[in-house]
């Protein structure tokens, strides 16, 4: 099989934090190197690649103009300008349909209901009587949501136990389009992971579990501690919804495992902060399969290259305390892969990550924890 | 243990070839953007990098005046630069007195003699007369070597028969130094690479074999196929090479495995080609590794990740092939591991590497060699 494509890849990234700065990495390996479309010049993936340009994601179409192939690193996208752009004739992977999945959650709900994917109860909350409508039906407590796609590290969902806290919610976020969704009790968040060519060849990644703490994903775990029914019912729903969508790349499908089964939580179409892990517990990570992906070549296997692999979030504290002051600690700690992303510390922000795999995920989870507190100055062992 | 040096390090490469830009993409992984010292902006590290200056390796001092530490990716140095450096009190790792041992290879056969490493019998060659004296000695064929370490891929090796031979490459390289050194059939050409830290503290990773075609190293095997006894002797003589230079980062150390026993071939003070295998093949790589050494970090662990990992080279042929427009075919062979270095295709040019690991060194063989005949549009199976 031969590529449509030219010799020399002209890629480009939209957006250039810590998703860009590894997918680029994996693009330098292929002897490809992209050109990024960042907002800051101290952005991840600027910091460490030669041709980014700076503006914001509407200068799109410039960009684009110089680029064989656009990929991007969030959704935060004009889709009307994708739309154009696309009928003009550029090569967008993942599309605006795909994109508008991610971005829009009504829209997304909306899709994956029609298709008959299983989703939580929904609608639309325009203001206070849309609310109450719904909690009258539902009950309390209440999942508010907003509709589009934020930053990294931005709030973006409240669970809400009764009218009072919903009234504060919808009150604060006036400037935002909302929806409810019924609360359900959940047992595990899992992460499949979705690479898709435009032909429709896909693969799928083991399925991950995600352990958040104070709203923030803070530790991966793959392969994820559940039967195998539910893995393979949980990447049979990705992969259709991948198919559905005509997504190309890497499709992230958040599921939660609740007491009536799996329901689709949320939706990414870019390499996703739960496949970091796919780095050194993968033959190919995310971001390698997604430059695959998007340039239409043929994939890499998917497959755990170890019985246990987990990676903590390096995320930065009230305290201030910048990781790259203890890397000296936590490479101390042995066979831990530490990766850093060149980021000023701020409270909230995702700093890096660490790694460790190994035959048994409880000493995995031991030596990444380790190596995680150690980046934060501190020494619980 | 805390380093001594500040949390952002700033970490400079003497040039900008394939090894540096392997380099420069395990800085990254650790949040370090080494600044590079590049000739030309096509230079393979140099077309993956943000901080790229241009100037000659005399240039040094300037660009040494910017950087907290500078390393090297060659040794064609200029060593009393280096050493007037030093005494400035700039930081160079490996350090002057490695990269001597490197660089000139008489005094590398001197200083390793001196210390009772085997090395082959060897002579200067001021001229036509060192030589017959030399092979009224110890007779023909003779080794005659520049001393000076060359260019990549440039020829600096002859193996000659008779005095018509000798005479011949004498007066072809008179711009040259040349040594002598006795022929020894070799069973099997080595390379262990050690990486050690300014403390002395060091590791070392499996021993490695290395197989050659006219010249040139075309594939890598991890772990060599070697009794016990002789690894271990290997590894010893390559741990103690390193102390006795005081050698800073990865030093790798070439042996031959002759029927009298290991001799030392060659020394690089820096990343080597055969070191390529440990991206993959190792839970952390010579680069990264080197990178950690220099700036004083806690090593990675060196062990093999599995039974068999190997590496092919990708080097321009005579017919002008760009392996970057077969991509798409060897991405197709399962579970290789690619790395195209951004070259422009020259014959002899090395223009990227595959790897593959696996239970079963064969089987790997077989799938790297399928990968790399299929970058030069073969397709041999």
């Amino acid at each position: 099989m031969t590529s449509e494509l030219p010799a020399l890849y002209r890629l480009g990234i939209v957006g250039a934090g810590q998703i860009a700065r590894m997918t680029h990495q994996a693009a330098v390996k292929l002897g490809i190197t992209p050109r990024l479309l960042a907002e800051e010049s101290d952005d991840s993936a600027a910091l460490a690649a030669p041709d980014a340009v700076y503006g914001h994601p509407d200068s799109l179409a410039a960009f684009a103009d110089t680029c064989d192939v656009i990929t991007f690193e969030h959704e935060r996208l004009d889709l009307g300008l994708l739309r154009r752009l696309e009928e003009a004739g550029s090569t967008i992977r993942p599309g605006a349909k795909t994109i508008a999945a991610a971005f829009d959650k009504m829209h997304q709900r909306r899709v994956l209901l029609n298709r008959g994917f299983p989703v939580p109860v929904f609608a639309e909350v325009r203001g206070p009587d849309d609310l109450m409508d719904f909690s009258t039906v539902f009950g309390w407590p209440v999942v508010l949501k907003s509709v589009r796609a934020g930053r990294d590290g931005e709030k973006g969902v409240w669970i809400v136990e009764n009218q009072n806290e919903a009234l504060k919610v919808i009150s604060e976020n006036s400037d935002r389009q909302l929806m409810a969704e019924n609360y359900q009790p959940i047992v595990k968040e899992l992460v499949v992971l979705v690479v898709r060519r435009p032909g429709g060849n896909s693969r799928c990644y083991p399925v991950a579990e995600v352990v958040q703490a104070d709203g923030v994903c803070r530790e991966i775990r793959m392969p994820a501690s559940i039967g195998h029914r539910v893995a393979t019912e949980a990447r049979d729903i990705a992969t259709r919804i991948a198919d559905e969508l005509e997504a190309v790349g890497v499709l992230a499908v958040e599921l939660f495992l609740t007491t009536d089964g799996l329901v689709v939580n949320e939706l990414a179409a870019r390499p996703h902060n739960a496949g970091h892990v796919t780095i050194e517990g993968c033959p190919t990570s995310q971001f390698e399969n997604h430059v695959r992906a998007v340039l239409d070549l043929p994939l890499g296997p998917t497959w755990a290259s170890a019985p246990a692999a987990v990676t903590f979030n390096v995320i930065g504290g009230l305290d201030g305390i910048d990781p790259a002051d203890y890397l000296p600690e936590a490479l101390a700690i042995e066979g831990v892969h530490v990766h850093l992303y060149g980021k000023r510390p701020r409270p909230g922000r995702k700093l890096g990550h660490v790694t460790a795999i190994g035959d048994e995920m409880e000493l995995a989870r031991e030596m990444a924890q380790r190596a995680e507190a150690a980046l934060h100055g501190r020494r619980p062992w």
